[in-house]
């Protein structure tokens, strides 16, 4: 994704902690405090311009939504997006920060779903390790979500669903409703996000599939 | 595949025990015999014309291949193929039968991989069993191969591709080398069948994965 350079984000997000925690390493542990109920947790992580999360916030009024976002610049789309609605979600909060700081934000066991949704390829195989399904990945999602929780990907990368699958399958997960070209599919449950309404429009393909953690007891 | 009526292909057949193993339920535990060695034996399903196991068993002639179909019309293409090679393969037999019947054709361990190469996709749900990545034809699969052994696949049909990687995590089977286009990857060790080659000419995407039963140990 192109990057902007936006002096003003950083302001912006710092004054609406309403919406961007400020120190989400003091969220670990007591999500349930912040969003002031004991509803599910789903997480998005690189969930850029929030499309996504804002769409599935207002669908699902009884989840509680978390994306977590490493640039600003983008993010504050997102929170502009936000400010611009009338009617503001109340089950919606916004984490700055990096995938890899999932465990300073979360605690084992704390969540009900992760997405990943069109995220970074990092097609050479020498950056394997920095793609969001890497097995170091799944090992952070796994600590986080509660046993038999499950993983939600999209993409339009062949070569980055390819790997994921592989990389789910190796680290034990059971892949389910794989869709290997989404929007021919009689799949009427989509969400769409910035990127996939853009592929879509250009009638290009798109990847998603379920993978599901084991339950303790397996 | 249409099927052309030919009255004659079944004495074909039975004129050449050495290609066409007259009593497959003989060679059960003893594959070793009929071949005069102890190389590891690959097994494609649903074979048909033959052309993928015919050039497989030149390019790979320390492997033995047998090949399972159905249908007496189509394999006597595949008959007709090899009788007219001037160097005639010594390490290829067919089997007219099915698949369902794998467990009266091999004893549990004797086979090193199965191919299910452009299967039938049955796509409705109610004929799912048919679907040659069905559990219970996983279950058979197993019994016959040894542990940790590799089942191959290649389809044209996206249906049946996201439902087989569906039943073959579901299974426990890791999968690898997944190629969701095969002609623009970079694997180069492919060798086509009939079907494929249509297909690949036409342009089509042609999907494959490796699924790996899991080791005794494991």
């Amino acid at each position: 994704m192109r990057l902007r350079h936006k002096p003003w984000a950083k302001e912006l997000l710092e004054s609406h902690p309403e919406y961007i925690v400020p120190s989400p390493e003091e969220g670990k542990g007591c999500w349930n405090e912040i969003f002031s109920n004991n509803r599910p947790i789903h997480v998005e992580v690189g969930t850029g311009k929030g499309k996504f999360l804002t769409n599935m916030c207002e669908k699902y009024p009884d989840i509680n939504f978390i994306g977590i976002e490493k640039y600003e610049s983008v993010l504050v789309t997102g929170l502009q997006r936000i400010l611009e609605k009338e009617v503001k979600p109340a089950n919606l909060r916004f984490i700055n920060g990096d995938a890899a700081d999932f465990p300073a934000y979360f605690e084992n066991n704390e969540l009900d779903r992760i997405f990943i949704n069109f995220t970074d390829p990092w097609p050479k195989k020498r950056h394997e390790k920095r793609r969001l399904t890497y097995k170091d990945f799944l090992d952070l999602y796994k600590a986080a979500l509660k046993p038999g929780a499950e993983l939600h990907m999209k993409t339009d990368n062949e070569g980055l669903f390819e790997y994921s699958l592989e990389s789910m399958s190796e680290y034990g997960l059971k892949l389910k409703n794989i869709s290997l070209n989404l929007h021919q599919s009689d799949w009427e449950d989509n969400v769409m996000t910035e990127y996939e309404e853009k592929f879509y429009s250009r009638g290009e393909r798109i990847f998603r599939v379920e993978a599901v953690y084991p339950n303790d007891g397996e």
